[in-house]
């Protein structure tokens, strides 16, 4: 899930659950009722321009420390997010969201065939970022090798060129259907949301629209009146049926949450033809 | 759940998956794919009369410590226990099985006000017992009523006098049907598994049958052969759909697994009629 | 530790070591280098007049989570304690600081015979009060007892019932110099710093003085010229060898932080005289 | 600390401190009363040839499981490790001993320079171990291209080549002095036991000399009666002041503890002198 709009507390966008958008989401998503129980993680843009992160194997309901805190913090940019282990050892570095200087990542889905990759991808990281790998999942690789290629210059085509490269490798061993991915990526200024795999049958990617709309067709929730024009939601699974309320991030694109307009664009994997 | 056979590995009974009688219901109690996230713990009868135990408030599957002791523990009497907090802070000395001496004790199901309770059910329990409470919980409450009560002298006795008792106590200040309770208890030698609740709607309660039957019945399961004669397992829902496998322990009765023959008795709660 | 002054990170005050006051306490007192190791607690009024608690069982200086919310939280009102257990479970709810509605209660120090002690004194416990209590330590029972006696309408009188009835009730047990405490206690606007022991051999308790002199005396220390005029500290040990920045807290004596000029009061426990 | 001798329950080598040769040490490395407080393990063989590993970043005396596991736990060969992080993250994947089969691997020390060789040190790991590398340290970075150079075939020569690696990469980077160690690693059968360090300046470590002699020289430990006469400890730091107790093992050397005879033989680095 990303929050993007004027500073609220966290509390308000993971746990009051009255008229809550998200609470729907995030009660399944944040390890309550499902399988989502590998841990989880918050990254938020407050204080500076370096983003907190607050990560734990704990499920979120339980980590009484997660809620004292987000009583506390205010935030108009906050990612979250649920961990479902993919064979990787449950710990706190693997935990997303990731982060880099000022850079959030976090990602849903999986690399197929990571085990047999990894070494590949992790030495394609750029040297000078690869001591600050901490955990060992494919989230974190395809993080690294989109700095790697550029991210924090030009993050479409950085991400493209990470989804190419990881593609290549695969394809230079026999695996199939490498990518499967949701990311969100953010500098605290917009956020990049993409929905892409191999096959071309990603996992649902859903952005809210234009609130003040919102209001107009749903006046008698109040949690909408709160919220500025220019709040945004990310979430992986279409929330309450609210007509008129969720746009689906179409297949192969990136959505962008910027100042100004929003804009979808398409995304495309590039090969980075990396001499190895 | 309880095991009661021949020495095996923890590991067995816990985590290994195939032709197992109980990996339907441990993948589903202990954390992977249910709601039941708020801690889980072991207790078993090895070395010394007194049962170690091991409890953590991650999810069973994801601790890694407790794949790695299951591998190098053989018990003949094994608790195992998935915790569903029902408001008590999650910790770990919130987590059954609970210990005293050679005595194990768990609790699925709840004190109905205990909020409101507590302070009368804790100032009955017994002042030298008093000071080892370590929890906040209803079911450690229990367990001391029930041990102030006897238990280590009249197993039944005592769990009907502590389970009067708080429904004395609620009687006394309105609050309705407080108990609801599958319980297990054991000294090492002997299991006594309760299933009772004040409204006489309680939660299911199973115990396996005589294994030699399921044998004859089942000649393709292979881990019935590796099982010995008196292997009994004690479980809250009904396990794969073996005819004549498990026979349900009957509403307000308690099911009895001891050297010689099982018994079931009826178990009816008892006012201790104590004063305050 | 408490500081109070003008809001600042709470980074600053636990983990900036560059010319940092505290920094020596903290080193040596938060994990870092000693035996205090049984977990740690950071308390802080800021949103609301509610305080929020961070608190657990790792060593304060490993806690990442810890390090990063300290970077987003600006309080003018902090409580830092690490814990030495003196035999009662490691796990959060008894680390240390507690909370009450707006209240933060800390304490340096042991109750003696606490576990025979135990039952009489949370038997004292106001009935309404009573199901607050989380974990099972002396120092929350003095909390506890402290709520009863009226912390929240007079917090001198309150606490000099409550270590007043803990005397009493170790009299009556025949357990000799049964308090050794420092302690402090908050409502958000005024801190109360208490050091008493029943044997008047209590550790020690400083509190920095008038931060405008201190900056006189040492133009060189640049932390002194960022903090505010009404700037506090109170610590249990003497820091720097500033000459004039720490003033002892008396023996039997309770200092007070509050707006206008701070107080030292003498301390004496008082016996409530309750019939049990 | 290793233990090599008749199985004796994990508790007697790590929790009894009566008469105990090794309490001192434990009691100072396991976390209670020094700065080792970055997370401790244990690895142990007993059941089956894979040796079972219990880590935490928990310090060791706080871990009610971990005592509890040492009450039901016998084994003949033991590890014990407690971690001062030199910079990587405090998460159980950090955590000593490491395991690869049958192996356990364990390190005090540090590769100077670490940050800046890791890539180099894990582009050497053999491409099929690669993958398994579940941490971030330095010790597992050694213990990986120990296997890579034939730990499992001939641990002398394997360990000699790692650290001459590593010598090698540090020199190319004009890094000095970049390998500090005592180093252990078992098959279950046999135990070596490396010092070594670039300046040869190595930290100590000890072996205890036979049981036997001890015996008639300390008539009066019990603990030493209970032994066999086949037991060994591996200690860094000398214990008790028992004259003819321990035996240094010498700088630039690997003591081998092994059916029949025990062994050191001298210890150098050798440049395995790979292309990379």
């Amino acid at each position: 899930m990303v929050y993007s709009g004027e500073p609220v507390l966290a509390e308000d966008l993971l746990f009051k659950p009255e008229h809550s958008l998200i609470e729907q989401s995030l009660h399944s998503r944040m390890g309550a009722t499902t399988t989502n129980g590998d841990g989880f993680g918050i990254g938020w843009y407050g204080e500076g321009p370096v983003p907190a992160i607050f990560k734990s194997v704990e499920p979120a309901w339980n980590d009484r420390n997660l809620r004292e805190v987000t009583t506390q913090v205010r935030t108009g940019l906050l990612f979250a997010h649920v961990r479902a282990s993919t064979g990787t050892p449950v710990q706190r570095s693997n935990c997303h969201p990731f982060r880099h200087g000022s850079w959030l990542w976090m990602h849903n889905g999986a690399v197929g065939g990571f085990h047999e990759l990894k070494r590949d991808l992790m030495f394609a990281v750029d040297p000078s970022l690869y001591p600050d790998v901490e955990g060992s999942t494919d989230s974190e690789a395809l993080f690294f090798l989109a700095l790697t290629f550029g991210l924090e210059d030009d993050p479409i085509a950085a991400v493209a060129r990470a989804v190419g490269f990881v593609e290549e490798q695969a394809e230079r061993r026999g695996i199939p259907n490498p990518v499967q991915a949701t990311m969100a990526a953010s500098d605290g200024h917009s956020v990049w949301a993409f929905r892409y795999s191999t096959a071309h049958q990603s996992r649902t990617l859903y952005h809210s629209t234009n609130v003040t709309r919102l209001r107009e067709l749903h006046p008698e929730l109040e949690m909408l009146r709160t919220l500025s024009d220019d709040t945004r939601f990310v979430v992986s699974e279409p929330l309450r049926d609210l007509p008129g309320a969720w746009r689906e991030v179409p297949e192969s694109s990136c959505g962008i949450i910027q100042p100004g307009d929003d804009e979808i664009r398409p995304f495309e994997p590039t090969r980075p033809a990396l001499v190895l």
